[in-house]
C-alpha cells in the first residue's frame, strides 16, 4: 500500500508508490558512451581564450589581476548571449485586463564556474565553490538595487536530462520584473502558517526533521541538509540555513564559506552515490522588497532528474515518487565525506 | 525584446523569448534510429493473446462479443499491473498536523487503445477514437460513484520524452482520494473571476480567442481548439467544449463523437506538422462532488515535449517558451485535415 504525503509548506501532495520503485543502485547513471570531454575545448565560448565569444564580463575573479575579458580568471560572470530577458528599457504592462503582457525587461547572466572545460562542481576544490558563491552574492547585491526587478532566480542545470545544453560548468541568474507564481504560493502558505502558529514553517520543518532524524543527509554548524518528507523525486535534497532569513545574503567570506562547504559536500555525495546524475539546483528566496522576513526562509532545492514528469504530474501537480526519502537519505549518508 | 504573458485563468506567467527560438521545421522529430515496432509483439502485455499478462479486465469492447480476457477486443481497460494507488481499503489520514499522509487508496487503470501494437492514435480511424472515449466515459461514470475518490485524472503520455515506457498505445486513469493542488488553484482563480465578472473565465477565453482569431487551430460545432495566449511550450494546444460544463460527461455516442473528431483532428495535425512528437495529453475537470458548475469549465491540454523544463521552470513556475502561439497555430492550421 502506497501513501500520499503532504508537504506542510506548499500543501503539495506526493504519492509515495514505492512498489513501482527501483533500488538506489538501479538509478546510478550508466557510463556515457559519448567521448569524454577535454579539459579545454577550442569551440566552447566559456573556455579561456574565447572571452570574446561572450558578451563583455560583468564580474571576474583573477588571482593577481589582469584586464577584463582576458584569460587568467577563476570565475567569470557574463550576460547570457541568448538572454530570455534584456536589461534595457522600462517595465510596462501592455494590456491591464485581458491578453496581459509585460515587457521582457530583466537580467540573464551566466556564472562560468571554472576555466576548466570538463570540471564538475562535485569534484572541484571547496575553495572554488566559495568563489562561485561569492560571485553570485556580488551579483545579487548589484541586482537588488534595480527597482525594475521583482525576483532573482539562481539555478544550475546539470546534464542534458536537466535541460543543460553546454558542458562547461555554469550557473545561471535570471532576474524578472514579475514575482514567480511558485514563490508567491510558497510565501502565501508560509504566511498562513505564521498567522496560525506564530513561527516560520521552515524553522518548524528543521526542528521536526532534526527530531525525526531519518531523512537527514548532513548537519553542519550553519546548515541542515535533508530529503523532504514529501520529496517529489528520488534523492530530492534541500539545503536550509539554520538561521532564519528570507533572503540569501553574502556580506563577506565568513557567510559564504559554510554554504560552500554544505553545498559541495551534498553535490559530492550525490555524484558518488548516483554516478554524476543530471539535476537541477534552485535557490528559493523572497522576492525583492517583499517584507516577509518573519515567515519566509530561503533554501536551496536539488532535484536529481531520475524520473520524467509526465501527464499526471503536469496536469495535477501531484508527483509520483518511487523511493521513500528515508531510504534515499540513508543511502546518501554513506557517501557524505567527513 | 521578449514579452512576459499572463494566463487569465491560472495567473501563470510565461516568458515569450522568441529570439531564442527555433522555426517549426527545426522542431520536427528526427527519424528514430531504433527498429520500427511490429504490429504484434509477443512480449507486450497489451497485445492480443497476452490478456493473462495483465490484471483481469474491467471493461472491453468486442464486436460480436466473446469471453472476458480473451482476444477479439477493440478497446480493453485493465488495472495497471504496477499501480500508483490501489482500490482496497478506506482512506485514512495518518497524522492530522505534521508529517501528514493519507493511505494510497485509489484507482489506476490503463485503457489499451487498440489491439495493434504499433498503432498511433494520430493515424487511427476516428471511429476507434470514439470507442476509446466511450470506454473512458464508462469508467468515469463508474468511478464517480466511489465516495472515497476526490479526483479522476485522465492522461496520455506519448513517446519516451513524455514519460511513456510502453509502445503499445494506451491512456491512463488515476483516481485519487485527494484533490490535486493544480486543479484547486485553477478553480480558485476561476471562482474569483466569476465573483468579479459574473461569467466563466474559460467562456471568456473562448470568446476572446474567437475574436482574436490568430491562435485558433480548429473550430467545430461543439469544440474550439487553440494555442493559449500564454502557452508554456511550443505547440501547446487546448481543446475546449463550447458548451459550458465543469466535468466531462459521456451519456451516449452523440456526446462522444464530436470530441473524438476534434481530438483526432488535433493529434493528426500535430503528428504531421511535427513528425510524431512526444506529448502529454491531460483532461482538466472539476473534482468529484465539488459544486463549481458555474465557474469551472473542463478542457483537454496537449503539451508537446519539444523543450525540457529545467531549474528555472521547476523553481519559479515561470516557463520559457521559444515560440509565439500565433506562429505555432498558423503552422498547425496547414496540417488540419478538412
Amino acid at each position: 500500500m502506497s501513501e500520499i504525503r503532504q508537504d506542510q509548506a506548499t500543501k503539495r501532495w506526493v504519492i509515495m508508490a514505492t512498489e513501482r520503485g527501483k533500488r538506489p543502485r538501479d538509478l546510478v547513471a550508466t557510463v556515457s558512451t559519448t567521448e569524454p570531454e577535454p579539459e579545454h575545448s577550442p569551440d566552447c565560448p566559456f573556455c579561456p581564450g574565447n572571452e570574446s565569444k561572450t558578451p563583455p564580463e560583468v564580474l571576474a575573479y583573477r588571482e593577481g589581476g589582469g584586464p577584463a575579458d582576458s584569460p587568467g580568471w577563476q570565475v567569470r560572470v557574463v550576460p547570457n548571449a541568448f538572454p530570455a530577458l534584456r536589461p534595457e528599457g522600462e517595465v510596462t504592462v501592455r494590456e491591464p485586463y485581458w491578453f496581459t503582457s509585460v515587457t521582457g525587461v530583466g537580467v540573464h547572466e551566466v556564472i562560468i564556474e571554472s576555466p576548466v572545460h570538463n570540471a564538475n562542481p562535485a569534484t572541484m576544490e571547496v575553495e572554488q565553490f566559495t568563489r562561485i558563491l561569492a560571485a553570485a552574492g556580488n551579483r545579487f547585491n548589484v541586482l537588488r538595487q534595480d527597482r525594475r526587478l521583482s525576483y532573482i532566480a539562481f539555478f544550475r542545470n546539470h546534464g542534458r536530462p536537466a535541460g543543460s545544453s553546454l558542458t562547461h560548468p555554469h550557473t545561471q541568474i535570471i532576474a524578472t520584473p514579475i514575482a514567480p507564481t511558485n514563490v508567491r504560493q510558497e510565501i502565501e502558505e508560509a504566511r498562513r502558517h505564521y498567522d496560525d502558529r506564530m513561527h516560520c514553517v521552515y524553522c518548524e520543518t528543521l526542528q521536526r526533521e532534526s527530531d525525526a532524524a531519518e531523512r537527514i543527509v548532513l548537519e553542519t554548524d550553519s546548515y541542515f541538509v535533508f530529503e523532504p518528507f514529501a520529496s517529489r523525486w528520488p534523492f530530492e535534497t534541500w539545503i536550509i540555513p539554520k538561521q532564519h532569513a528570507a533572503v540569501f545574503t553574502t556580506g563577506d567570506a565568513s557567510q559564504v564559506e559554510p554554504l560552500a562547504h554544505a553545498l559541495w559536500t551534498t553535490l559530492n555525495a550525490l555524484y558518488h552515490a548516483l554516478g554524476d546524475p543530471a539535476y537541477n539546483l534552485v535557490l528559493h528566496e523572497a522576492p525583492l522588497r517583499d517584507s516577509c522576513e518573519d515567515y519566509y526562509h530561503w533554501h536551496i532545492e536539488i532535484l536529481p532528474r531520475l524520473a520524467t514528469a509526465a501527464g499526471f504530474e503536469l496536469g495535477t501537480g501531484i508527483w509520483i515518487n518511487t523511493m521513500l526519502p528515508e531510504h534515499s537519505a540513508e543511502y546518501l549518508r554513506d557517501f557524505v565525506s567527513a
